[in-house]
């Protein structure tokens, strides 16, 4: 994988932010979206100054690009993000197929200093009924009929 | 695991969301959330309609209720949501610590008509390098600097 100097320079932007959020009584996580070397836009931890659990980096950062670019589709940008993504976060750089993730610490070093990504990757690879989260499955003969629905439905937008 | 009427009524209210969000163009998603036995913030899928790929039923429900209740922490709510939760919402459903999920449809059946669940469940597990998508780690020394940093700050707001 060849590292080039705006990888480096991207990268460190994320990192920047990450620090400059802490000042701001964030949490110490930047994250930026970059399309054909130009950021077009950035990410910082806002949970709890906004009451947000969904407020992580690279959620913002996505949530911003897209309204600005006007698409639910990344698929052409790449994400530099100071920490490897959550869960959460990494499901949505899957949903807006961004392309490429750089990323400065490990969820590994996260756990370190108590955030709990590592305990949530974990109960995702169990099956649902080992998990400390309860789940149950209600009125699924109802859901479905939803389902099918939209399965024969000719206008959807696929995404 | 008893489940009551209200269960049954809640999952009912999702589901219902879920078929009037069709109706309005948005995905064939919908999600409730529940405290007390009473509804305090409802989601459906607004991904293509907003231009925004964490836009979620259950990650739009967790934004509503935290705003309405002041909070980031959703551990004394419940959710009911029509398919069981992509790892995107699964989660967002765990940064909030709501304690319990009811499910109508499964991610299986989300895959049969077109939603890329599964495939982001089965990335997930997979070690970094051996997923699809491309993750790369820059800068590791110059991002620790800023945990150690957080570590050591006195007044950060846990969560």
């Amino acid at each position: 994988m060849m590292v080039s100097k705006s990888d480096l320079r991207f990268m460190s932007k994320a990192i920047d932010l990450s620090i400059e959020n802490v000042k701001q009584g964030g949490g110490p996580f930047g994250a930026v979206i970059v399309k054909n070397g130009k950021i077009v836009a950035s990410g910082v931890n806002r949970v709890t100054a906004n009451n947000d659990p969904t407020a992580h980096a690279e959620v913002n950062a996505i949530r911003k690009a897209c309204k600005k670019l006007k698409t639910f589709d990344l698929s052409d940008c790449v994400i530099y993000t100071s920490c490897e993504p959550c869960p959460m976060c990494l499901g949505a750089i899957y949903w807006a197929h961004i392309g490429h993730i750089y990323y400065g610490n490990t969820k590994d070093d996260a756990k370190k200093i108590g955030f709990d990504d590592s305990f949530i990757y974990s109960e995702l690879e169990m099956r649902k009924e080992d998990r400390k989260l309860n789940t149950t499955q209600l009125l699924s003969d109802e859901a479905i009929q939803v389902f099918e629905k939209w399965d024969s439905f000719e206008n959807k937008t696929k995404y």
